[in-house]
């Protein structure tokens, strides 16, 4: 099981070579940048002996290009679910659930676990946190809400690296990737369409339904069943229709 | 009880400014800087909307000054005990046992846990972890040892937030409970009835669900969404069957 640093359209190099030195700090080495600035002697100054996590980071233009073959995608805000949007932002982990979260999954040792950090300033949009199995906020002081990007990433690795250093081994889970969930989502969805969901609550009860899904973690084996099961009541709506 | 914040000989404004930072997003505010460099704009500019943290430190000349009046006095450091020094070192705490630690005396509810942070080129010095009555060292790999200060002051305070907040706020989900949880597998049974679902895969195919949505942690109202779902199909069944 590997976990992946993902910043999202990060503005600073400074950060992003902070972030490079907590990720080796922690023992980690997976890093992935979406649409980052220039990285130069400022970046790598300040990522000290970890230049070489750096040096082998990843740079993508999208998050979906970050995400590919992530078994979980975690997505964090400082945001507390007290907003406007809070079906989105809601419900959330804290870093040690996280943890708990990937611990129970790590008995399979397969697969990648993605942890999406946003801008500085504004964070991850709306849409990008809806793209998210998990959202992870750190509990912070209402006084002061916004960490410092940097010290976000070292909060969550700090409580990862547990996960990473306990030596475990437990059940075999093969779990499902982002496109056997993909596929299951567009399934939900055109399945809602069908039994004719209320069209305004739809979007909402889509969101909810995918952040359950994605904590609960599933296995290939068990998309399928879900599968299985609209297929069968879309058959029987085909059936007594015709 | 009062979490105090201790920086020994710092030479970096800038680590001070995001210390500031760090302190007041973990809800403190007990700020002692021993022997600062001069402390200006830069500093300011880093600690953002925690400069009167940073106003309000205290600059003393001394450990001892700054340790006055703690019941608890932490020293960190980055390396595990392993040195010549191992007595001075050892035994050591992980942040969490430190706030394990904090949480027996929080009773008391008095008197200052003092938390020191060295140098960031070579710590704190023998002398000064032997004024400490605990050493705290945190778990980072044996590649990279050393942390950046305010990322370690990051993890601590982190960690000891939640002997503040453990008082003050509920749990962070509202789960269901498991008599709802209960009327939703009932309810899920009936309704692959209901579909028509292979008989011999009915039992397999109902745990296989009770695990997902078990490991899913479900809110009170996504239950009530789930149902609300079933039902929808339910409808939509009897309507073309009319």
């Amino acid at each position: 099981m590997e976990i992946r640093t993902i910043l999202v359209e990060p503005k600073s190099e400074e950060n992003i070579g902070a972030v490079a030195r907590v990720i080796k700090n922690f023992g980690f080495a997976d890093f992935y940048l979406v649409n980052p600035p220039d990285i130069g002697v400022k970046a790598m100054s300040v990522a000290s002996h970890a230049y070489e996590v750096l040096k082998t980071s990843e740079i993508v233009g999208s998050i979906e290009e970050a995400v590919e073959n992530s078994v979980i995608v975690a997505g964090t805000t400082a945001k507390h679910g007290i907003s406007a949007n809070k079906h989105i932002r809601m419900p959330f982990f804290s870093p040690r659930q996280l943890k708990e979260k990937v611990e129970g999954i790590d008995g399979g040792k397969s697969g990648v676990v993605s942890i999406l950090f946003g801008r500085e300033d504004t964070g991850l949009k709306n849409e990008e946190l809806m793209l998210c199995d998990i959202v992870v906020c750190i509990p912070t002081s209402h006084e002061y809400l916004v960490m410092n990007l940097s010290h976000a990433v070292a909060v969550v690795l700090y409580e990862l690296s547990e996960v990473r250093m306990a030596s475990t081994s437990g059940p075999m889970l093969k779990l499902a990737n982002v496109a056997d969930k993909e596929r299951l989502f567009v399934h939900v969805k055109t399945f809602l369409d069908e039994i004719g969901y209320r069209e305004q609550k739809k979007e909402k009860t889509l969101l909810m339904l995918r952040r359950i899904l994605g904590r609960a973690e599933l296995t290939g084996r068990e998309v399928r069943t879900l599968r299985g099961i609209l297929r069968k009541a879309e058959w029987r709506i085909g059936d007594v229709r015709s």
